[in-house]
């Protein structure tokens, strides 16, 4: 993340009213910001209100107590906000099986400083990949799970998760469906990839399906998680064309290509505070 | 259609076996015609040989003759086979209702010559674009349909492809049902086009149910019908990013731009003899 | 255009200080004015902000009541701004030679009212293009041009610039260069469009020099004028990819399909106000 | 790789003639070799004649023995050929300075088999990459060079490509300039990446000069180097979108992910013998 290294990101939400937008400008105004980016929506369809705002604040600027004054403001509106200081990394933890296509390549944005991001663990339910995450320095947590053992291994993966702070966890083709409850407890919190077909395919070897159907582009979706571990809000989602001469294994070849580039763009996106979150849409400010 | 417009165009296909590629190549060899480009594509999952050849003929081609010559080889390897003549317009009857945005491009490629077709009639169930149509010298049949008159519309729109010795039918954005005996009648000569989500949304309104899914790709399929109107052989496929900012009647009208560009692709692709159609899929060699 | 038919555009540019983003959505607080969607970028380098909003007005708002007021808050920022009624439609004069692709289009987008402009008038310097201008009852004007009439012609042009009011000029394919006076007056007022291609191309036959080269891909990019006819500030730019099949003229027919994608895409920007202009670039608020 | 693993691949070049397409096909058959997939190409500019075929030979190929019986019929065309075994890898030697975006991405591809090279060696100017060359267990030259010893550091780098046997010197961002008796050694036979900007920049700080001029899109071109180390025949080019919200490095960081994109796809078309390389010009038989 180059771009304006020196500024804060303030980002809100809330039910869209008058003054909405201007309960954060003034205030930052008079406080001293020097804003250098704004993007704000208010979507007429849920009446909800968005806004991302990044500003040089004066020097010595104190964020705890700027947080405290800006508080009872944001409380008249129902307005839930967060601030991310310049240079900040976002704590991930991140999910594997045994494909590493989407894990390399966010390891490698990771080690570059290209993403924001601090990896503090790298959990999988096998040992391929372990070597991978040595070389980059990172911690390696081999837990299998079998469907008797779902509970348990959720609840070392949750413990991880904790302890380590992190504030995402990035399912980089961990595939093993997470139960009900960890889902729930990951709504919002956890970005998953996967594959989108035109028209879509459900079920098993969506790729062979799609193959048999004869389509034209392969695409991948990467998203939130709700209580549907693949079917929650969308936050980027990119194709390829493909040809007849694509057997169904290039098509899985190419989509991998396509998943790696999506789930990166998607949490680029998400550390940079450009996405909000508000039932099942997501509003992204592009960069 | 520039390129060489002094090529001829042979196609062919047949089951996959040794020689298939040199029956084609040696017969032009004999007959003194030089071949300009060729692509040729064996499936191994069907077992089916493709191929399509440009050529130059030597003075004094006698395309009848040719064929003439050709069949007993043709039929030694139950091959089916067609030659097209440079600057051959293919014969083509389009179906539309009341929006224009294919009709306009079909009809502005048509006039420039970029789309090599003869348009013989324009059919509609309303009269909202004769205007259009009219302003290109062509003829416009209205024949409005109701689930009552179907079968004598049907019959009529029958004969107008029969009289005018169409080949093709481009379905552009004709928003009626076609009768299952219509549709077989059609299978393989006609064109359709339509919208094409990701993930796929079935019913009524599927720009709303798209919006209400956040989908951040809208994107549209061109493909040949088959007994089911909107899920024969796809030709081509596009998308185009949208964002939070896209209300259902935003996804509508950027579908209208990819579904016009889409559209003309594959009918460009159709009468250029680029596509192969085997069962439920099609074989595209590029331009 | 779609999206929110009710809402007002606000625009303006000044030079960057602490407060600009507050003088505006202060007064708009305060004028019971609700911001729907806004977006500011304060740029680094020239040190200039630029600020775009859409706002619902109470009822029986007066737009010139409204700007009276905010001038003075505006001069003290040295701040210039704009206010864009709903459903406005830009006075627009389109100029042309003998190539209609762009103008087809423009004119298509124009009667649907996909595009919210309305076409003063039509000029070229030959009469090819009439009978699609007649069509759809707009005023055509031939003016033919040589290098000894140029002044006379300019002259003429200019009149009816004048005498329609037209805001924007938009040279679709206008294939005269311009005087050096009638660059100036038209800076900023005027949208080219131009072929653009990797690397770059001067001299005459672009696209036969890109063809020697084996390029891969061919471009257009549609600019403001300024001093130079073809060098201006950019407002869009898409490439298509081409392959070894593509002689100079597949490479000029491919090139047209993106010029009049690309400069329909320019000019709906500049008629939504998204468009900023400071000294050799532009700042573009996307849809 | 994946497609047909059990296909051989033989490609031709000559002079255009009557029977060039035959003299290949008709050898195949007799040889009871089955064409899986065949393109050609008779470039009408040059008079050239390209022909790619893939196909499954007999049990008991023996490859020398058809190269040796085809070989007085390639001469009688003046037909140059190759043929490739499945599952060959080509033997390349990659170069680099200190940035690794490149290398990164092509060692990925090359560990999980996606890439069918085999890199003989990694050579730097720098130290900086041996430690992720080292992880994947290649041998990692430290050659580093100035104006002075260019001569000398050339012999060296010549050397490591003799002894290696590699076919294909990758310039994976290797900063360095060539010697012309360098350039020339290598020409057709090494591979580089740079930027490619609308309009083309020359000198230095190309993406300083293409923010100056407010670009929308950054791009990369992979191309042969000939006697000019960046002018040489292009095999790939792309493109991303880029802003007014893009810093000149932002513009880089961006540039980095196309160049890396791009150099992996024409390495990729190269080592499946799907480039041919003709004077100044490529023909790329698309995967």
């Amino acid at each position: 993340m180059s771009r304006n290294n020196d500024c804060w990101i303030m980002t809100a939400q809330c039910p869209g009213r008058l003054g909405t937008v201007d309960a954060v400008t003034a205030f930052l105004r008079e406080n001293d910001c020097y804003i250098t980016e704004q993007n704000s929506f208010d979507d007429r369809e849920s009446g909800r209100f968005f806004i991302r705002t990044e500003f040089r604040p004066p020097s010595g600027f104190d964020s705890q107590a700027f947080e405290a004054r800006f508080a009872p403001r944001a409380a008249n509106f129902e307005m839930s906000f967060g601030l991310t200081a310049p240079g900040h990394r976002v704590p991930v933890v991140i999910m594997v099986s045994r494909t590493d296509h989407c894990l390399n390549d966010l390891l490698y944005r990771y080690r570059t400083g290209q993403l924001p991001v601090e990896v503090c663990a790298v959990i999988s339910n096998h040992r391929d990949l372990e070597p991978l995450v040595a070389w980059h320095g990172l911690p390696y947590h081999h837990l299998p799970v079998s469907a008797d053992t779902r509970p348990q291994q959720e609840a070392q993966v949750w413990r991880i998760i904790e302890e380590t702070g992190a504030e995402l966890v990035i399912l980089a083709r961990y595939m093993q469906v997470l139960s009900d409850g960890m889902c729930r407890r990951l709504a919002g919190k956890a970005i998953n990839i996967h594959h989108s077909l035109l028209p879509g395919f459900k079920g098993a070897k969506p790729y062979h399906q799609a193959w048999a159907k004869g389509v034209k582009l392969v695409g991948a979706t990467a998203h939130y998680i709700n209580e549907e571990l693949d079917e929650g809000p969308i936050i980027a989602q990119s194709v390829e064309p493909v040809t007849h001469t694509d057997y169904p294994e290039d098509l899985i070849e190419k989509g991998r290509d396509i998943e790696r580039v999506t789930l990166a763009r998607a949490v680029s996106w998400h550390v940079e505070r450009r996405v909000f979150l508000y039932e099942n849409r997501t509003v992204v400010f592009p960069r």
